[in-house]
Parts: structure tokens; sequence; C-alpha cells
């Protein structure tokens, strides 16, 4: 059929099965073609054509409440309510959400794109239903790689407990990014695989009915243990022990299997999880064979050969910081590498390989990670955590109550720390200098370039007490090896380029964006001095009191939220030490940034060449005027 | 026995069950006795006393490592390390801390104070020792109420998965703080009064054993049957799922039935969890007897009745809060009240009481209460959530990535902010301004007295957007109901004292010290003005303008970090805006602050009038040397 000419999913309803198959066709090579230009989270969605088709189906979206875990599934979501014509756009500047995103659609009736959120939504949405009498159903569809964190069981065993009606989508493709670990998957693949926990059962049924004339005794125990056979082990016993209907395993591709499953479920009144097997990729050879997580989101590819696109000139930040910390591991035993579920995206992988007992990839659980690598630590080992910045928010408290109270060694590496681009706000790395400053003990720091953060890598690991050290998503920047480097001191800060008029104070990869600015200055007369501010805590004190003292107007630059900044954190200091120096800040000013192209988002928030050579002329006009009134 | 003279755990190995039973009894009649004094959590141990005298006769202290989550419970084992002597100084000033310390023993392997972490920092241990090749024990001892906790149970996911060798005590005492509620608990009443699974077992073990001579097929079948009934549920089936070897339940208060269970975990190899039952209050009639958590931690108390000492005036602000937001539930019907775990903490009863089917207690499950309040208030209600300053610090991506970013109407009762006193570092609830301010849609506010906080409540719950009203321990002010205010507007302080020279600028109970401070100065001819900062976010940007054009000094006065504090973002506003007005802040400075009597505290950070005073002198010279100067 024509997608384009889906306005909402009530089209469905009127489908049969062999039709819904050539609509899931239809949409299945829509998605190649388009993320083949767009890239995306092609491989997820692949996976659940059907069950999001079938799902559409037998609700009624948006009066039942659709909940994408995570998000990032829901393009044919997207596609079924209409948004086909705007996936040209998909995680473009002002374009497509790759998430989903309220203000896009009725459908969307809750945001996602960090993990295990939904089943803790759909309780209160759930409740809100019932407190108002309304009769709608609420449908989380949640991961099996999403389940194994902490919220989500947090979530189950409130829900279990109260028989909430809600029918829980468990997608179980056997990855949740990279493959999954943990018991819970462990526990799920032998109820995939397993028939034997209903064979028992069964023949234990037929070996009492078939039973031949026995004595009375005898038959009255038959009685009780036929009796008793509802306390016999069937499939799902975790889900039921939790007071969770369970339903399946049901082939998340037959939407026969899935209509059956669904309907079951509509008619039992309390919580259902409903175990969905899907294939992650599914109909798309080079996204199916994927087995390390490389096809989870990515760019634009070949579609012949899902040969991704993209010239690669230098490596990674994260593939830089892995190996480096590899090297040293290869040195010093006590050195343990640790992950929540992104061996792949933090190319850790090599890592693993060469050092798996001194490995650990924990799932997606944040919490666990950051006090697991404490208590590693508090038993003399040199953890290095490698976490994206938005999701170290997750560990916020492990952080603080556990690892830094403590004044534990363990070293974070902070991945994709500053703007990350396509995925969107959900996912900026913004707000960690801002949460992680206020905690006494420990140190933060962002490199300019690798060879900065070589020594920052060897600091990290003999220093005593925690350690974060920022890294942006993209590719170092290629710096010569032999390019000498002062060595690193703790706390100091370093002029990288000389002046006399004012100072740019950045750190990290918008120091570069302060250099060009102060090279145009000078070119026009005005000498700025730039400072990398490596150490965001602590600061330098020592240099920022010679600022104070110099008294020059000082300019901050920070891909980070101003509030709580290093910024904040300056003007603080000078306001302290009484110094009363003029002062700006450019950063991100009390609003979460969109989706789009990282170069096209610094320019919306300032964090340009242009605007640092802007605000340092303003500075010193402002400054100027103020020295002739006086 | 003479309970002073004990050095280290080491002569329980020689005390055969009779001895430990007078051990015991000696320990108990401490306990009841010492917290008389001193108040603690009574109720937590000695419901542990047989439990703790078991695991240091059983294990090797300090080379096996105890870990008590929460660490509430360890006070036994204090005694048992040899710190009976230190008991009168139990949480006071400079005294023993209430919970494990590692620089009080060498024993107190891990430091805790909120809930749930032991499993992870277990696994953390364990890992090590197996790197290091090291052989002894890791026994993690948490309750059935911790257990509930997200980030334990991911931490049993990855612990069943690594089937990593520890002995997991599972302290089930039927109470985390106040009655247990969930699906888990649920599951652990069945696995205690419940041995119908064992009997089914046995009973078909039995009868296929006691069959007369039947056919061959059926002969074969029954051969079958037993081949399979490793896979009938037995207790512990939760557990067993996960890959963890359970056993029990077992009498937490029955020596041999301890002793013979912690044997069976030493020559396992793999993790164990042992289902341990106990009594809270166990063997102290006021105690036991609790049934809703008053006896978990608690003041000074007359022993033979039980009776808490200390007067009271005026109500706690806890009860003045769910009070408050109950009145206004009897009026709106979208609004409903959410705890985690905290019903009587934060004084929600009667709201649960009133009001039943619009109250959720969830459980020590924070990070789902914030996501749940989301989900509630995205389908239209106006959920308050009480919650523990401390504790928040759980929900933070959840606040930040579910609520603040969805920019929806939840309302964050903040219980506890401030100092805590007894509770000390790890339940300060000094951090929640600093790590809430960044977040773009969040209005943050602190009431100086109970009327302001009516007003705060009404504009809470008709604000459109996520609101936070913080508020301390102890008791409200007993203002009287007829003085007259103002009506609040959003975002807007108030001067409360009037004053020419300079500016003291506080929110929340700090407040009374500016007062204060502003009255003793200005019987020294200075004229200080006092501006009540009640909107931490967003501030008041016209009194902020116009105090900058004033260009009088200004001190900021805050119970909380002063990094990412108020004063931190009024001395941003004023560099930003240019003003270059003289500046002092007064709050935490980089440190953790320990436990001990809030106002002695106090004074040690310099949060006190006289400080007050000392440093509007200080600030006001340096101005007048300065004015000298230009």
């Amino acid at each position: 059929m024509n997608l384009y000419s889906i306005e909402d999913p009530s089209f469905l309803k009127q489908k049969d099965d062999e039709e819904l198959k050539e609509l899931a066709q239809d949409v299945r090579e829509f998605l190649i073609q388009s993320c083949s230009t767009t890239g995306g989270h092609i491989g997820a969605n692949l996976g659940v054509v059907e069950l999001t088709i079938a799902l559409h189906k037998h609700f009624d979206s948006p009066e039942d409440r659709l909940l994408f875990d995570v998000g990032h599934q829901a393009y044919i979501h997207k596609i079924l309510t209409g948004r086909i014509s705007e996936f040209e756009t998909l995680r473009q500047y002002k374009g497509l959400c790759g998430f989903p995103k309220m203000r896009e659609s009725d459908h969307d009736v809750w945001e996602a794109g960090h993990s295990s959120t939904s089943l803790s939504a759909a309780m209160g949405i759930a409740k809100a239903r019932d407190i108002k009498g309304e009769g709608h159903h609420v449908i989380p569809i949640i991961g099996d790689g999403a389940l194994t964190g902490g919220m989500a069981l947090e979530a189950l065993n409130h829900i279990g407990s109260d028989k909430t009606d809600m029918t829980i989508i468990l997608n179980d493709n056997e990855m949740s990014i990279a493959p999954n670990v943990g018991a819970m998957h462990n526990m799920l693949g032998r109820m995939r695989t397993n028939t034997q926990y209903n064979r028992v059962k069964h023949d234990i049924e037929d070996f009492l009915n078939r039973l031949p004339q026995v004595g009375s005794r005898l038959r009255d125990m038959a009685d009780r243990i036929k009796d008793s056979m509802k306390y016999l082990v069937v499939d799902g016993v975790f889900f039921e022990e939790l007071g969770i209907k369970y339903i399946g395993p049901v082939d998340g591709h037959d939407f026969a299997a899935l209509s059956n499953a669904i309907q079951i479920s509509k008619d039992y009144k309390g919580p259902v999880v409903i175990h969905v097997i899907t294939k992650k990729g599914k109909g798309y050879h080079p996204a199916e064979d994927d087995k390390l997580g490389k096809w989870h989101g990515l760019g634009p590819y070949k579609i012949d050969t899902g040969e991704v696109l993209g010239s690669k000139t230098t490596p990674s930040w994260s593939e830089f910081m892995s190996n480096s910390v590899l090297e040293r591991a290869q040195e010093d035993e006590r050195i343990v590498a640790l992950t929540p579920a992104m061996p792949v995206g933090s190319k850790l992988t090599k890592f693993q390989n060469t050092l798996p007992e001194r490995f650990f990839d924990v799932g997606i659980a944040e919490q666990h990670a950051v006090t697991m690598a404490g208590g590693l630590a508090a038993s003399g080992m040199r953890p290095y955590l490698a976490i994206y910045s938005t999701f170290l928010q997750r560990g916020y408290d492990q952080l603080l109550h556990d690892v830094d109270r403590q004044n534990l060694n363990v070293f974070l590496g902070i991945d994709r720390s500053g703007l990350v681009g396509a995925d969107g706000e959900t996912h900026q790395g913004v707000f960690d200098i801002s949460f992680i400053s206020p905690l006494p003990n420990m140190t933060l720091m962002m490199p300019k370039d690798e060879l900065e953060a070589e020594q920052m890598i060897d600091l990290a690991f003999s220093h005593e007490g925690p350690v974060a050290l920022r890294y942006p998503r993209g590719n170092i920047k290629g710096v010569e090896q032999s390019t000498k480097m002062k060595p690193l001191k703790y706390g100091q800060w370093e002029e990288v380029v000389e002046g006399d008029d004012m100072t740019i104070i950045s750190f990290g990869p918008t120091l570069d964006l302060a250099i060009d600015a102060a090279i145009a200055l000078k070119e026009n007369g005005i000498s700025a001095r730039v400072v990398n501010a490596r150490f965001i805590k602590p600061m330098d004190q020592a240099m920022l009191q010679s600022l104070g003292i110099e008294g020059n107007p000082i300019l901050t630059v920070e891909e980070s939220m101003l509030t709580g900044g290093l910024g904040s954190m300056i003007a603080s200091f000078m306001a302290d030490h009484g110094f009363t120096t003029p002062f700006r800040r450019i950063g991100i000013d009390n609003e979460y940034v969109e989706h789009g192209d990282v170069n096209r988002l610094l320019e919306d928030i300032g964090i340009t060449t242009e605007n640092i050579i802007l605000q340092s002329r303003i500075l010193l006009e402002q400054n100027n005027e103020k020295e002739i009134k006086n």
C-alpha cells in the first residue's frame, strides 16, 4: 500500500493477516531505504515491525496508551500515526525526532531516550485512569535489556502487588544494544528455548490420570497432588512470583500469534506480561547478522552491502580512551574496566577480549556499575568506568554517597560529554559539570587533545580519590605524537595564548574556538589571553588569583549548562575574593538542546568563534566605559 | 559477660550456643539501656542481635567482609568489634557514628546510610578478591525492604549470572522502615509461611516411590518425572531463577539454625542467599509491638513504658506539609500523594487513611516514585511526592529526563532539606539546590515559615511545570495564623528588613539568623537590608537588577553547598550583568558534614548570627577601603 497515505492507525482494523504481512513488508523496505540516507536505529525498528502493527491494530491509540521504553524503536509507530513524510529529516536539526515526542503527535503519550522508564510511567498513567474511572488500556513496550534496569524492577514490584491492569509487552530480542548480560537474560533464554517446564506439569497430570487402580491412601495422595499442581513451575515463574500474569513466548513476527496473545491480555484484569520474541534487524541481512550491536544506531549505509558510509580519519575519543586504559591495565594488574551495557559504544571490546577477567559489562544498570566500581576500589583495585555523561545521571546518588563520600579511587571516563547531536535532548551530556562539581572529593578534568588526555589518564590512575575525565563524542584531533607537552600538574591550568587586554577561559573542544577568536582579535589589535581550564574541579586558584589581581575582563566558554558550570564557579571565586573583574559567560542558558548537527546547535547557542569575538568586544567596550567613568 | 572487655570478635569462636544466648541477652539489655538516653535505630538492632553474633562467630572479620546495607543495624557489630565504650556518644557531635565508618574500625569495610548499595559493593569486593586470588568470604547483609531498591536488583541480576561466590544474608523482618509493600514482599511472605511448595515436591517423590507394580510405559514415565523433579518449584524460586542458591527460611533468633545455614553457605561455591527471619524490636515490647515504624529511628525514651521523651510544641514540617496537601486533595480530585517507603517519616499516614485510593507508598524505590509521579501528571493528575532531599539524589535522572524535560506538573515536597543532625553525612540535605537548579523547567522554593509555605503549596498545585518546595527537618515556627501575608507572586523575593548599607540574602530557616544579625548590626549603626530569596529558581531578576544598580555589598547565607548554591547563582547574575557588587557567601564549602547536633554543626560551618555579623563587617570594611581608593 501507499504508506504516504496513512494518517492514523485506524485503517488497520479492517486488515487481515495477509494484508498486514504485505504492509509489514512495505514498512520494512521503506525503513531500510530511508535510514540508509539519514542513519538511525534501524536494527531495533526492523525487529518490531509486526509487533507495532499488531499493537496499533488491536489497541486504540491514542485513547489506549502505548509507551515505548527507550523510544528509539518507535519509527513504525511514527509511520502508522501519519509521519512518514517527515522521515527524510529524521534526527536532523528541526526535523523528526528519533524518539517519541509529545509535540509531534497525540499518539506520543510519553517521551523517552533513557532506558527502563516505561513501566513507572505506565503505572502512573494506569493509576490516573483508575482514579478517574476511565477504561483505556496502558501498554508499555520494554526490551529485555531495559528490564534489567533497576527502576524497571522497582516498577514491576509495585505493579505486581497493586495488580494494576496493564499489558506489558516484553520485546525480547536477545540483545539490548550489545548482547545482553545478566541472570534475567539467562532466565528469559530458558523461557524461550525450554519447554521442559510445562512438559513436566503435563507429564505428571497425564500420569496421575492414567494410573491403574491403586489403594485408597495412594489415591488420596494422587488427588492431593493434582490439587497442588497450581504450585508447579510454569513458564514465566519469575513474573508470576511477582504477581504478573505471564503469556508467552510469542513469535513477534507472527500476526496470528500476536493477535491471540493480545486478545488474552485484553480480557484479563490485572497486569500481564506478553513475552514477545523478535529478531533485531529482521528482514535485512547486514542488521540481522550483527552480533555486536554495530547496527544499534548508526549513520547512513549502502543498502546492498550494509557498508556504513562516512570516512574515518582519526580514532574516536571512546576508542582512544579505552585503548589507553587497556595499555595501562596490561602494566598494572589493579586496573579493571566496567561498562553499563556499552562495550561497543565505549569501544571496550578490545579490553574485553584482551583482559576478560578484568572486564565487567553489567548490563543497563548504571547504579550498580558505579557502586560496584566503588567496591572494587575499596578492595585496592583501580576501576575505570566508562559511562556516557547523560547516563551518569542514573548513578548520581551512587557517585555521591558511595564513591565520592568514601573518597574511593574510581576513575570515570565520561563519554559523550557536551552535545551529542542526532540523539537530541535526552542524550546531551551537558549537566555533568553542574552535578559533579559540588561533590567534595571529586577531581573533574577535560583535555584539549589526546596528548593531554594521556597525562590525565596517568594522573587518574595514581591520584588518591575519585577522578572523572570528560571526553566528547567524535574523533580525537590527531595531534602529532612527537608534540612536546609540559608535564601536567594537578589542578593547574595552562595559558595557551598570551594576551594583555582580556582573558578567554575554556576547556575541551571549545578551547580551539577560543584560540581562533584570539587570533582574529589580535589581527584587530586586541590582545586576548586564552587559558585552558583543564581542571574543572579543583580550579587553578593561583591563576584565578592572578587574573583577579590583574583585573582584565574575563570571558568563559563552555559546552555545558551555565547554571553550575565552570563560568559560574569562576564568577563565585572572583566575588568571594573581592575581585570586581568584568565578566561574561557563554554556554547553555536554561534550555534543553534538541537534536541536530552539533555545529548547527552550537551556532544557535552561541558557542562559535564569531560569538566569542563579539562577546569579547562587548566586554572590552563595557570595561572601557567603566574605566572612563572612574 | 562484661561487654566492655570485648576488643574484637575472636572470643566468639569458643562460645557454645548457650553462652551465645547469654551474650545476646546482655547485648540486648545494653542496647535498650544505652539507646534510651542517646536515641538511635533501636528496633532494627534488637532484631539482629543473634544474627550479628552468629556472623561474627562463623566468619573472620575483617578478613571476611561484612557489609551492612543501610548500616543503621550495625550497633551489635560495633559492640563486638570493641566500640562499646563509645556508645554514650552515639550519633552525637564527634561521637560514634550511627552507621559503619571506615575510620572507626577495620571491621567497617563499607559505609552506607542510603539503602540497597551492599550487593553492588559486595560484587566489587568479591571480584577484587577473585582477581587477586584471595579466598575470603564476602557477606552483604540486606533487609527485605532494601532488596526492592532497583540497584539491589541490578546487582542480583549480575551476581546470579556471574556466579560470584558470596553469602547474601536476607534479613527479613517484614518491615523496612514502615511496613513493607510490593510484590517481592508478598513473595517473601509466601516463602516464610508456606511450606506447601516443598511439600508438593516431597509428596510426589514419595508417591512415585510407593507405587505398586505398574506397566512399563507408566514406569518409564514415573522415572522421567522423578528425573524432572529438579524443575519443580522449591522455596526461593525467585532467587533460584536468578541463579542464586536459596537457603531458608531460617529463624534469625536461633543460633543452631543460623550456624547450620551459614555452614552450608560456606561450603557452597557461588552466590547463596540465606533467608533469615527476624523480629524487629525483638526482646523489647514497645519496639516489638510497633506496627507503624515509629521505633525505626528515634530519640531518647523511657525504658519501662517506651514513651519517647522530648516535648513537642508545634507540628513538624513533615506533618504540616502532608496535612496541608491533604486539605487541598479533599477539594481537588486531581491531587494524589506518593512516598518511597516514608509514610511515617513524611507524616503521610493521615493522607493514606483518608484518601487511600489516591495514596501510593511505592517502597524503597525513589526512581520509580519520581517517574510514576511523572506518569500521573502526564495523565492530568496533580501528584505530590514527599521525598527526603538526600534520597532525591536516587531519582535524579528521573527528575531531569522524565519530569523536568517533559515539563510535567509534579510537585516535590523536599523533606529534610538542609542539615539533619544525628544521621550525619549520608543524610544531610545539602546538595539538592546544586543539582536541581540547572534543570531548565524547575521551580525551586523554600518558605521562611508555614504561612509562606501555604501560599507556596497553592502556587505549586496551580503552576504549569514541575515545582519543588524544600522544607527542613524539625518543627514549624508556630506563626500566628492571623498574621497578614502579602500574596506570593511567582519568582518574587521579599524585603523583610529595610536597610541602606548592605543586603543580606537568605531563605528558609537561616533567614531568621540574617534578621537577628541585621537587628544587631543596626544597634551598631549599620543598616542591613534582609531579603527573603524564597524562590531559589527562578531568582527575582528585577530585585537583583536593582541591587546591582544600587551597588551595596551583598552577603548570602544558605544551609547548602556553596558550589551550585544560591550565592553562586547570584554571583553569576551580577557578573553577567556587569555589576561589580562586593560580595560574600556563607554556606558549606566543599566538605561532607558529619553527624551531630544541628546547631553545633552550623556553628562549625559559620551559619550563625555571629558569623553573619562578622562577615557583614568585613564586607563593609573592604568596600569602604575600595571606595576610598577610587
